[in-house]
């Protein structure tokens, strides 16, 4: 870090890049007060602030000491805080060390060039260079369509504003990468607001005083991702039996799971577990099925299932469950946390119960370090004792913000740092039975902190269609911006799951999903909430043959998987990646969001268009082999036929998997 | 006024109100900066403003002079402004002497309390209480829908944003009333956002320096509106010959439109005037028939129309045509304009184009003197001497914010006084003709300075349907908000005018606005833009029978309607009032928007919804007769049966009009 003084103020150097400059005339720092209003339906909010004031501090004063240098900014001596720019473990920090005017919203300034490219900002479905608007950061549903101008998110805002926007997400991260090769931390979890629209500056909008503001810069992007996961830390392995085969999202009971198992192995499909969200029974609601949320084995739905679970782990198939951080208030366990002390409260110090839909829930608190043993307890023993191999570790993201919490600290700072509490209570069980490298969890809701916890995430809930906001092709957008934010792991449902109002899952929408999911980690089915309004992989026999051949690409591919998933444990560079990444001089590469390089050696160009023969595939400079005719490209807008089952992938010739590749043609 | 010194500030009082508070603690003013942009298509707008700073300008220096009270707030000495408190023909005024620091945003807080209501700013179609919502100031198309919940508003937000919202209006005001029995009239055209969401104060925020804040009180409402209507201006009585009938908005040439005439006056409509949009003739777009926009009588469709006009006047029916500020690209006036250096002008010092759908047309430069002579010739030549009795006066609301314009002022601030201006160039064309006392014009966008100017509004664009927020409901609260904010003379197309989507006016749609209309000061027909999809007043012989009666209604009501009008005139009292202007101790009377007393003795309550043979009536306490069966109530909440033809009309017992009001059910 260098300080340097310019004529009337300063400027910060992160490795000689100009990251921070404050002049009287152009102060980096502007800072005031502000009221927020959060109203939440079901996990979609809605937050408006009363802004009382937003004062220039223009006024500053500076001191050097053996931290660095701390300089006092202020109005004239009024709305002062005091800042410190200082050096640890090598990073650039910037320490806020005095609020003495309790100021709650802040808007920091970072120097920016017209040409640079944004990513980042965790999981963002909409876009994945960011520059041009603003990310409000805020965990909460994704939304329904996620586009003011559809229809699908016209009627779903009829539902208690339940559309969503192109910002909304399950997994915000205020950390953001620039093209000017740094990445930008903010160590704190109040409601942010980051906004890339101006030209010569980044505006930080933050309601609160935060820890501190990192920053390390990279010679290249894939050093500077080692460096973000350096600092936030970076997902293990997972268990050897994931690359198995896939893992079939089906329900119903053990006899009509077992039944969808046998009859889709003797199709030739791999199978690598069943994921049973409803093996803790269901309710019946207006809505339809729902889950019990009492998190124990239903004996009723699933007989026998303590002793199916051995059997299929003898042929190699694992069975997988469901748990989120509610206890429904007819089960034993909401009965015995009340009674314990566990939940959060409401106003009048009574358990505050959250509605879902014609049932209500409690929220554990996960303030209180004996809560959390006590549902790190029910994960074992209900869970992982019982023979589980993993879950679907729901929710994390709707923690209201009117709760009270045990360890005194406003819900609307906890809000946004429950998703990455919720993956350390299922980290931390998982550990503590010794299963690390056996059960995994996955997770849409994250946050700063979910890198060292969490497993794996999934993209949460894509709509059944081809929309660019919230089908298909939102979920590669999330996977880049989750992997420039310091996440590796990514795959989601394949399909989709959301199915309301006309919508209904096709079997090319299935198909198309299925070819780009087995380029992912993890290939995973959901039925979706409407089972019976969607194509699911067994529903014809054309699709069920399809899906065995994908199943078969992605278990031969798995010596390349595996490695990539090892490299992003040691590196942190994330097993999809942006083309840029590894192309940086490519100035088209940077714009390139709805292909993905699949680790070093492949480049996967998924058709997320219906009705597709041939489609156009962007190659950065390299000698690209298509994978299924094995004609040579050295980059360009090419195109290439993409009839079912023959997905727009490409390997390079350089590759030391290449035979691993080509065997792929075989199957 | 008052000024009292209080502990760390002062309070302003005016006749022992207390309108404005400032402390330290809490001032009542904030300033800054901010950077706006301005999006227009077709009339709407979308406005964004990057605010830069909002300072709390706490500090303040007192001190007297002759005039008043001067003050200098400021924070710490920067930001600065001075201002003067005094009073000015016995009004309250808060005038800005110096802003030495270029601040281009305010934000005034008003003395609010709890159960205050507020009403005014302007034409508003969605709330008549203002209090609890913020309503922005700026005059644009009202949009199609009005409200972001219906899909009729989804549909039209596709096409270019023109969907509206619940604030969006023609005729906005910064200027309101409260039941505090004050009013408040700020002294500027730029963009202001009046909020009256915060249970403290009201929040004035102004994008620029106003000339002044203007306060009054007084003793009663029917005073205040007198009040404020003696600082903005009155409307002069209208023409004798608007009481003689309908004015049937058709079009279509010399031929059609005869035709029409004749077979309504056969069925016993009463008609005042023939109102004859395309008298300029038409051009074919692939929307469908357009005006042409060169304000000339057009020979080839309105054939022998100079010698029908003398011969239809004789026979006691006026004819009307249309003209708006803008002047197509392929008319003479266009050239003509042009040449003389009269069009506003674009960043390259060219003729600014506005597109309107398949044509282009000037903007005739109201900030140059000769170019409004001109334009004033042009009606006086064209329309007044041609024989017109009128004509609609139309847009206003459109001048884009990019324009140069040869007063050198910006557009931004000129945006929102324009339609006053084009009413001033039509009221003035029509007093040098000497015809005040025989000619009318109507507009549909305003804002300060239309009292003085325009002679009569109209509601705009509803949609031929029952919405709330943009169809026949909406036009009440349009007309007594317009009556809060010194306007007093308000109608509106009869049956709508937007027809768009799968929206077709009904027959009872017709009826019922048919019905309104006859309690207010004209009434006037519009085919609406799609007029084959559209109920007309004879689209069959039951609604002419239905029309003609209300026809005759109206025209039997005129001594009474006449009196009103010149009420208006003279004192400013609207001819459509809320109930609590004369009822200002029924605290029911103030949430009432869809009811309205006519004058003094008439409660009008329309029927706004569809298939209704009974209707619900909220009467302030007097004797109410209702018209058609003379039953008598003494307030209340009612009911009374609304067959058509037999609308929720009552009288007061005490009127001295009671003889022409029985005259009424004869008919």
């Amino acid at each position: 870090m260098e300080f340097i003084k310019i004529e009337n103020g300063f400027s910060i150097l992160v490795n000689g890049k100009k990251i921070i400059t404050h002049t009287l005339e152009r102060p980096w720092i502007y800072a005031g007060k502000g009221e927020a209003t959060y109203d939440m339906f079901r996990g979609n909010f809605k937050i408006k602030d009363y802004l009382i004031e937003k004062v220039a501090l223009d006024d500053f004063e500076v001191y050097k000491n053996v931290d660095g240098v701390i300089v006092t900014f202020s109005k004239r001596g009024l709305n002062s805080l005091k800042v410190l720019f200082t050096v640890e473990d090598e990073r650039t920090v910037v320490k806020f060390l005095e609020n003495p005017d309790k100021l709650n919203r802040l808007w920091l300034r970072i120097d920016a060039e017209k040409e640079e490219h944004i990513y980042g900002c965790g999981e963002q479905f909409s876009d994945f260079d960011l520059r041009g608007k603003n990310y409000p950061l805020w965990t909460s549903e994704q939304g329904v369509g996620r586009n003011k101008n559809t229809y699908i998110t016209f009627k779903a805002d009829e539902r208690g504003n339940a559309g969503g926007d192109y910002y909304t997400t399950f997994f915000p991260q205020p950390t953001f990468v620039s093209s000017r090769k740094y990445y930008c931390h903010v160590d704190s979890s109040v409601y942010m607001d980051f906004d890339f629209s101006h030209e010569e500056f980044h505006e930080l909008q933050i309601w609160g005083v935060p820890e501190k503001l990192i920053f390390e810069t990279g010679e290249t992007y894939v050093k500077l991702v080692g460096k973000l996961t350096g600092l936030l830390g970076k997902q293990p392995e997972l268990p050897e039996w994931v690359y198995e085969g896939v893992w079939l999202g089906i329900q119903g009971g053990t006899e009509v799971v077992l039944n969808k198992l046998e009859n889709a192995l003797q199709k030739g499909l791999k199978v690598g577990g069943i994921w049973a969200q409803d093996w803790e029974g269901i309710r019946m609601t207006s809505f339809g099925k729902r889950l019990m949320w009492n998190w124990q084995w239903n004996k009723e739905l699933y007989p026998k299932l303590d002793v199916k679970i051995k059997e299929l782990r003898e042929r190699g198939i694992r069975f997988l469950g469901y748990i989120n951080p509610y206890i429904a208030v007819e089960g034993d366990l909401f009965k015995e946390a009340s009674k314990r002390g566990y939940l959060a409260k409401n106003n009048n110090n009574e358990d505050y119960l959250v509605e879902f839909g014609e049932f209500y829930a409690g929220v554990v608190d996960f303030t209180i370090p004996e809560a959390c043993e006590w549902y790190k307890g029910v994960i074992k023993k209900e869970m992982i004792d019982f023979g589980l191999s993993g879950w679907m570790a729901d929710f994390g993201e709707y923690l209201p913000t009117d709760v009270i919490l045990n360890n005194g600290v406003s819900a609307e700072i906890m809000h946004n740092a429950w998703p990455a509490i919720w993956a350390k209570i299922n980290r931390e069980a998982v550990e503590e039975a010794g299963k690390l490298q056996d059960v995994t969890f996955f997770m849409r809701a994250g946050y700063t902190g979910s890198q060292k916890y969490c497993t794996m995430m999934w993209a949460g809930d894509q709509n059944v269609d081809w929309s660019l906001d919230d089908g298909l092709a939102s979920v590669i957008p999330a996977a880049l911006s989750l992997g420039m934010t310091g996440w590796g792991l990514h795959h989601s449902d394949i399909g989709g799951y959301t199915t309301l109002f006309e919508m209904k899952r096709t079997k090319e929408l299935f198909m198309r999903w299925a070819e780009m999911a087995t380029f992912t980690a993890i290939m995973r089915t959901h039925e979706g909430n409407r089972p019976k309004d969607n194509w699911q992989f067994d529903s014809d026999k054309e699709t069920l043959q399809h899906f065995a051949k994908m199943s078969r690409i992605y278990t031969t591919l798995k010596p390349y998987t595996k490695a990539l998933v090892k490299e992003n444990s040691e590196t942190g560079v994330p097993v999809q990646r942006p083309l840029f990444m590894h192309y940086e001089q490519d100035k088209r590469a940077y714009d390139i969001k709805y292909e993905y390089l699949y680790g070093r050696d492949i480049l996967v160009a998924p058709v997320y268009e219906p009705g597709k023969a041939v489609w156009k595939v962007y190659l950065p400079e390299d000698e690209w082999v298509h994978l299924w005719t094995g004609d040579v490209y050295r980059g360009g807008e090419i195109e290439v036929d993409v009839p079912l089952g023959k997905p727009a992938v490409f390997y390079r010739k350089a590759s030391k998997y290449v035979e691993v590749f080509k065997a792929l043609t075989e199957i």
